[in-house]
C-alpha cells in the first residue's frame, strides 16, 4: 500500500493529507441545525453532522491529495453512531480514490493487538465468511508495550496489503517527558527509530516499507535525525500549521527524492473558514472552499521547501 | 470511584476482576450456532453470541468479585456491531451492580485524550444536553506522549467521580524493550510510577488515589518495587492464570492493609470449561458454571497468599 501512497503523491504533486477531526464546534451551525432537527441534540445528530461536514469538504479536496487521516478519537466522542461515521467517512473517502489513515493509536499485548489489527486494517473469519469491520489503508500504532505488541500489526498489514504507522516523537509539548529519555546515551524515540526501520526491512515498495513513523511537525531537528535512522520509513508528520508546525521545518523530514513524508493539517484546513487568513472571504457556509484554499496553499508551501 | 471499589472489594472479600474478553473461539457452539441463525454469520451474528456469552458469565459470577474488565479489542474486531455489544455489556454489567473497567489503553495528544476521556469515562454534550457515550466507572490509559496526553483523562476522571489505570509494566513479554529502559539509573517503569504517585497527590479515598497502575503479574520483582514508590496507586494486574502469573506472584502487589490491588483473569475464567482442570466436569453448556467455580477457586488462591 505504500507504493499505492506513492504513486497518489508524485501524481498529485501533494506530499500532503488532511486530519478529517471534526470537533463540533468547528462544525458550521447551519449543518447542526439540520441535522439537529431531524435526529434531536443526540449522538445520532452529532455523527449526521460529522458527516455532512466531512463530505462537504472530501468533495471539496479530494482532487487535490492523496490521503485523509480521520482521527478515531473525535468519532468515539459520540460513542456508536460516530463510531458508525468513522467508518461512513472512510468508506466515502475511499469511493472518492483516497487513502485512509486510520489515526487510531492502538497497541496491546500480542492477541490483542491482532484483535486491533484485524479490525482496522485486516479481516475477520465469522464462520465461514470473513468481514473488513474498518477497513483503513493505514493505520498508527502505539509501541508502548514492545515489539510483541506491534508485530500482530506488522503481520496483519502484510497478508492485507495494507501499511502502519508507529508512534516515535509525537508533535505534543510533553511527548519528551518519555520519548527524549536518553537510555545507553540516545533518546528513546533513535531507539524507536531503529525498530521502525528493522520492522520494515526488505518489505519496499518504491524504495520504501510498509512500517513508517510518525514524528511531530513541530520537532524539527529529531525529524532531521531520525530520518536518517529509518531512510524506508515514510514519516507521518502531525502537527503542521495549528499546532506551529512551519514548511521550513519540514524539509528535514524528506529524503533527497523528495519523498518519505507525508505532511497532516486537521485544523488548519477543516477549520479554515475560522481562521484570520480565511474569514473575510468564507463564511460557515464557504467552509469547504475555505478548506480547498487552505489546501492548495499548504501545497505550495510545502512544495516550495522540500 | 475508587472508594466504591475498596468498598465492594472488602465487601465480597474479591480482590479480583473477571477479563470479560470474548474470543470467538472460546464461545460456546450452541451459542454460535444460534445467533448464526439468527443473524447469520456476520458481525451481527459475533456480536450476539459475545453478549449472550457475557450474560450467561456475569449471571454466573456477579456476586462473587466487584468488577470486570472489558477489553474494547474483542469487540472492536467485530466492527461497529462488536461495539455496540461492548456498550452493551457495560450497561448489563451495571445493572447486575458491578464496577467496569473499560481495558481501551487510550492516549493521544492533549484535545484528543479528552475526546477519549469524555467517550468512556465522562460526557459529552450535544447542543443543550449531554450524553454518557460508553460510561465506564474506570478506563486503562497509555501514558507513551506524556503527562499532557493523561491529564485529560485526570480532568474528565475528577469531574465525573471515576478511575483511570495508567499502563506502567504491562504483563507481556516484550514490555521490557522501552518500558524496562534504564533512564538516569532507573528503569523507565519507575520513573511512570513516579507520575502515578504524583498525579494522584491529595486525590484520596480510603487511602487510594483516583490515578491507578496497570503492573503485569508477570513481573512480581518488579510488582514490589512499583508497590512502594506509588502508595496510593490501586495496582491493575493482569496476566493472572493462563498469561502465567501465581497467587504467590501476587504477595508484592498488595499494601499491608490487604488492600491496593485487584487482579484480573480472562481466559483462566471465561474460557475454563475448555480446561483441564475443568473439562472433565463441565461441558460447553456449563461454561457459566465453570467459570464459577474458577472464580471460586482464584478468590481461595488469591486470598490465601495476601
Amino acid at each position: 500500500m505504500t507504493g499505492k501512497l506513492i504513486r497518489l503523491i508524485k501524481e498529485k504533486k501533494s506530499p500532503i493529507c488532511v486530519g478529517l477531526d471534526p470537533s463540533l464546534k468547528f462544525i458550521p451551525g447551519h449543518i447542526k441545525k439540520r441535522t439537529f432537527e431531524e435526529f434531536g441534540e443526540t449522538p445520532e445528530g452529532a455523527a449526521a453532522a460529522i458527516m455532512e461536514f466531512n463530505k462537504g469538504i472530501v468533495d471539496a479536496v479530494s482532487d487535490l491529495i492523496p490521503a485523509v487521516k480521520p482521527q478515531i478519537a473525535m468519532y468515539e466522542e459520540f460513542g456508536i453512531p460516530g463510531l458508525k461515521a468513522f467508518k461512513d467517512t472512510i468508506d466515502y473517502c475511499h469511493e472518492k480514490g483516497l487513502l485512509v489513515i486510520g489515526d487510531i493509536k492502538r497497541g496491546d499485548i500480542g492477541n490483542t493487538s491482532a484483535s486491533y489489527a484485524r479490525s482496522h486494517i485486516g479481516e475477520v473469519q465469522i464462520g465461514e465468511k470473513k468481514f473488513r469491520p474498518f477497513d483503513e489503508d493505514f493505520c498508527t500504532v502505539n509501541p508502548y508495550l514492545g515489539s510483541d505488541g506491534v508485530k500482530p500489526f506488522i503481520d496483519v498489514c502484510r497478508e492485507n496489503d495494507r501499511g502502519i504507522f508507529v508512534l516515535v516523537k509525537t508533535s505534543n509539548k510533553s511527548s519528551g517527558e518519555l520519548q527524549d529519555r536518553l537510555s545507553d546515551g540516545k533518546p528513546l524515540y533513535e531507539i524507536m527509530a531503529r525498530y521502525v526501520e528493522e520492522w520494515g526491512e526488505g518489505h519496499y515498495e518504491e524504495g520504501y516499507s510498509d512500517v513508517g513513523a510518525v514524528v511531530g511537525a513541530t520537532y524539527p531537528e529529531m525529524g532531521r535525525v531520525l530520518r536518517k535512522i529509518m531512510p524506508h520509513a515514510y514519516i507521518l508528520v502531525p502537527g503542521y500549521g495549528a499546532q506551529g508546525g512551519t514548511a521550513e521545518n519540514l524539509k528535514g523530514f524528506f529524503n533527497e527524492d523528495g519523498l518519505g513524508a507525508i505532511v497532516n493539517s486537521s485544523r488548519g484546513i477543516i477549520a479554515a473558514y475560522t481562521m484570520d487568513r480565511y474569514k473575510d472571504r468564507f463564511d460557515e457556509y464557504g467552509y469547504a472552499e475555505a478548506a480547498r484554499e487552505a489546501v492548495i496553499n499548504m501545497k505550495g508551501d510545502i512544495n516550495g521547501h522540500i
